[in-house]
């Protein structure tokens, strides 16, 4: 049995795969409207994302499923005090499949390793989402038609936004790809994610804090919101905010191919005259987030039913005394041993629960 | 493709035409029990209204489709600053119809604009609930057969009364309808609404501030609550309160075959003895705003089979500065432009969203 | 037709049938998986209880039928003031079977007795959760193959455990029982029980402050969570709570066909080393609890359809002039008479909503 928790468990095959099964499902939708018929997705939603939780359940139903869940954690047996352990297994006797969002980092991950049946990391904290990856995937398929010899740009808070981390490092094992990084300073790409992933596969990237300047190459232009919390000095933000929302001046430099992403929800980063421009993909990523969520279950389903074993932790770790990272479920469930991962070519250690480095 | 924002925006024909439906699934239920098989109901409710939403999910469920959606805007991605506008657009790839309630008015409206599937409006704020309109025609239907010819006692707050309103309007557009307005002087109906309306279509109306005296003559008594809040004076409340409260006693004189309404919940202006009288047919009215609903998703999913194109606003409208209504759509939600529709034969401008008079 | 609102409401015989349908169910659970099409469960949780909440709706889902419902009092009609004889009849109109939780005690009777359709006690505050009490059963027929001639100890708070306390009345009805209390004598089970359920149906009985030296007679060891805020002595707790912490060490001297339970969520009174011990079952009984329910729907509405007429209080009562225990609905709901069961044999008088002596 296997569950999702991060993009990158899945090889380059699997997911061209799921690529192409979100792609078959979208051009035959009657074909699936069964395949589900008497199972059951459980929606554990430890803290509210209605976007999210209505993608996997409207991809259930679609399927010809059923629903259960919550979507608030002050409703759960965890307010008395259960371990994330016991309401996966517990769920499990409720459940054929889990799709779990966390704020804290790694819980679906421990999740997994107690469920029966399969879990799907619906996003936890900072750390991984990795159908949003998929959603971006399958539309960037079906605009594009490819994964390689595309220039991409990522602009807007590339600190802090998850869905940039991930989808790099998505890219980043394909061919042909370059990066073009654009962003204020404040919220420039983390040194790691350069060092770890840019700069270990080779893809060639160039950082530029200018969106106008920037968006003449690119083949895909992926936008996020620059929060102005992330700011010290307002007058700083108040100054650059402008550079970097999308509207339709900015677009008449692009190529009349180049496609638009969004994880959304946007707030003004993307004028709303941009929505009936022909190369704005925001909405259609949302459709193909639903269709790729359903392939997803599919093949999760599929596995645990030729494989119903417990996922099983198979990696060589080594003990520790804690995980540095105050948000890693590691500090927060008892009776967890704090554990971290030891690659074979690399020194660093990564928390086996969060990924971060200890 | 059509939405329902306001009773009104059915004709009469229409409107009769529902009501029939309505009353034929009532008889023949299992009739209907797979018509939306494979079709998803959004129930996104902003605020909170358990009895709309499980009436609303409940008629979706017994036409064989399936439902998700939300019960409480906390959980939203409005609280991440979305507009109406976008979350319509995203639920549209979820769903295949939506019920919106909402605190601001209009905003099922702006929803409907921006949706690429029929909304339903369920409550926004005082401006209109046209499915509990529709329940009580569907009861009036059911109990005398008939809209024409009728007396109609509308008793308690029809002030603040949003059923009572829309009610009125829609009993306006029949022949023969005689209204008696029943309450304290602090609560009567509005003006406006009985220039605009009453007045408007010439039915006759007398008003009367004890209901003991007007019940003799009544076909149809609505019965709502008055709440204390509403009143400056306690005193005041204390010594009206019991002429508006309907038991056993003042039914005495009421003909054998009118019939009691209200919208429920109640909380004490009808007492408990009264339940068992065979008049009394406000559960009844629960179980025909059901089958109402049902009447209406499937003529609004027919109709969008048939034209898929979205809504849009053909009215003549005008720009204005702003929309005087504080809980307006329009003051509320970004890039939405402030405009009144202008009818011909009329000098008053209404709001386009929320048809506050400019 | 009929609801259940106690254990006690069921006869032996009628217990017996249950439990076999839920193992029938157990084995075979594709010829149930089509038992309630086009039949609605509505989950009215007026306090959030996850764990139940999701296992009466998988059950309702594995037999085909479909669920609506809230899990949260806050937004729901009684928030505007409505009766639950009123809710109740409402929901009626929606669902055809109502599971009913709420912190106040006596809460599902009176809906039962206004509801058109059966009504399942989900939990009424600390006065019954009946398909607990059927997990419990269901568990132990499964594992032991009987009810008679079992040694059953109960562990931990045994002065607050609803669960405790229900388990017990069920299984004086059998022979061969014998039961060994083991609590701090802060949390002893209260004497009314031992009075009026072990001692009036001749059960032997023990009790122990030790777990360790009462584990090796015991075919049943029932275990329970001792929470800190009940001791007034926080020191006493520190010193005492060791002694009720199942693990590995004090399974030593238990039986080898020993079978553990617990009502769940538990805190850290069974560590998670028991978890791979053969003898442990709680998570076992999840899965039976959901089975448990399916039956007891199943029969539910079995009845309801042979008799549709409402459920009426048969009971010979007494007008009190107040329930003494404030948590009683009688206390909380308008209109509501205040009254008290008088049995034949017995001097004591039980309110009639909650079974508190009065």
């Amino acid at each position: 049995m296997r569950s999702l928790i991060d993009i990158l468990d899945l090889t380059v095959e699997e997911l061209d795969e799921l690529v192409k099964t979100a792609c078959d499902i979208i051009e035959n939708p009657k074909k699936y409207s069964e395949c589900c018929k008497g199972k059951k997705l459980a929606t554990l939603f430890f803290e509210p994302s209605t976007r999210t939780r209505l993608s996997f359940e409207a991809a259930m139903l679609e399927l010809g499923g059923s629903v259960i869940g919550f979507s608030d954690a002050k409703n759960t047996s965890a307010s008395k005090g259960e371990t994330i352990a016991d309401t996966a297994r517990v769920v499990s006797c409720y459940a054929d499949i889990i799709a779990m969002r966390h704020p804290l980092e790694g819980a679906p991950y421990v999740a997994s390793l107690n469920s029966e049946v399969p879990v799907i990391n619906a996003g936890d904290g900072g750390h991984a989402h990795p159908t949003q990856t998929l959603a971006d995937l399958v539309t960037i398929y079906r605009e594009k038609g490819r994964f390689d010899n595309l220039t991409v740009g990522f602009c807007g808070d590339l600190k802090y936004g998850r869905p940039v981390h991930s989808l790099i490092s998505a890219l980043s094992r394909y061919t042909g790809i370059k990066i073009v990084l654009i962003s204020p300073k404040e919220l420039a790409l983390p040194e790691y994610i350069k060092r770890e992933v840019i700069e270990k596969n080779g893809i060639p990237y160039e950082e530029n804090d200018n969106l106008e300047t920037a968006i003449p190459d690119l083949d895909i232009l992926y936008m996020t919101r620059i929060q102005e919390e992330r700011f010290d000095d307002r007058e700083q933000y108040e100054r650059l905010k402008g550079c970097y929302i999308l509207d339709p001046a900015k677009l008449e430099n692009a190529k009349s191919d180049m496609i638009i992403l969004h994880p959304l929800p946007r707030v003004d980063e993307i004028t709303v005259a941009v929505d009936s421009d022909p190369r704005a993909c925001y909405f259609k990523q949302v459709a193909n987030g639903k269709n790729g969520r359903k392939a997803l279950i599919l093949k999760l389903l599929e596995e645990a039913e030729k494989n119903p074993n417990k996922c099983v932790d198979t990696r060589d770790t080594v003990s520790i005394e804690r995980c540095p990272n105050q948000r890693c479920i590691s500090n927060n469930e008892r009776e967890l041993m704090p554990k971290a991962v030891k690659n074979k070519d690399e020194e660093v250690l990564h928390c086996a629960y969060c990924e971060t480095t200890v």
